[in-house]
């Protein structure tokens, strides 16, 4: 009865696709949906703060905070998603992910690091230092996505 | 030039249709986006664990712990997409959200609850009352979808 009860809460719950073993590999399509999922969210938390770096929008600390948190567990998301196996789905990652691995590797662990900085300078207070980090954690993002994202069309 | 370099980073770093001010609301189909991106990413992170409680496949407390720390924080970005204003985008999601805000509400704590039993679970360690926790996670999705998304065509 309980497992019953669980299977139909699985069945409300996830997607077509998902596979129920934690230890099998979700398909393709499905790892490319999750890995862009972590993106889009990455851009929802980074973009206010970017704002907020260039002077757009009024400086807000407590916003910083929370959202350089949210980044720090997002960035932990993406990567198992670029798995060799997703390389023939449609997306805009190069093919070289799955061939300079090391390279890709260490984009992401630059990213993290300039996350944990930012992370750092919250805490520190210091806006100038903040809006720095900022900045730091964008061109993480963008020197990853100029070696390994196509441009769009 | 570095206010020039941050431009050129946002440029590369975020999609079109981002709202640069931190203030000013994204437009109604990117939150549709961002706020399904959150759910596909709970759902990526509840899987393995539902397929644990059913003995589909073997119990492994550290991917449980981190699991259930990603809910924690996954489960508090979707509901500012849940906006008035998205309510003509393409979705599942049933206008009832806008009409009964308070009933949304408490889905959205009932399942924030759960997750933070989970966590407690986890940190206690007993696998029958972590997998019984995972089972009221995934029912506290399921009842919410219930409520307030429509079945599939």
């Amino acid at each position: 009865m309980k497992s019953k009860l669980i299977g139909t809460v699985l069945a409300l719950t996830l997607g077509a696709g998902y596979a129920l073993n934690a230890m099998a590999q979700a398909k393709p399509k499905v790892m490319v949906e999750q890995r862009q999922a972590a993106m889009l969210l990455m851009a929802k938390y980074l973009g206010p703060m970017v704002g907020m770096a260039k002077g757009k929008a009024p400086f807000d600390a407590k916003v910083v905070k929370r959202n350089a948190s949210y980044l720090t567990v997002l960035s932990q998301m993406p990567w198992d998603g670029f798995d060799a196996s997703t390389s023939s789905e449609k997306s805009r990652a190069k093919s070289d992910i799955y061939v300079d691995t090391a390279k890709f590797k260490e984009h992401e662990e630059h990213l993290r690091h300039e996350i944990r900085q930012l992370v750092a300078a919250a805490r520190g207070g210091n806006e100038g230092h903040i809006k720095q980090a900022i900045g730091a954690v964008g061109k993480a993002c963008g020197s990853c996505h100029e070696d390994f994202r196509q441009k769009k069309e």
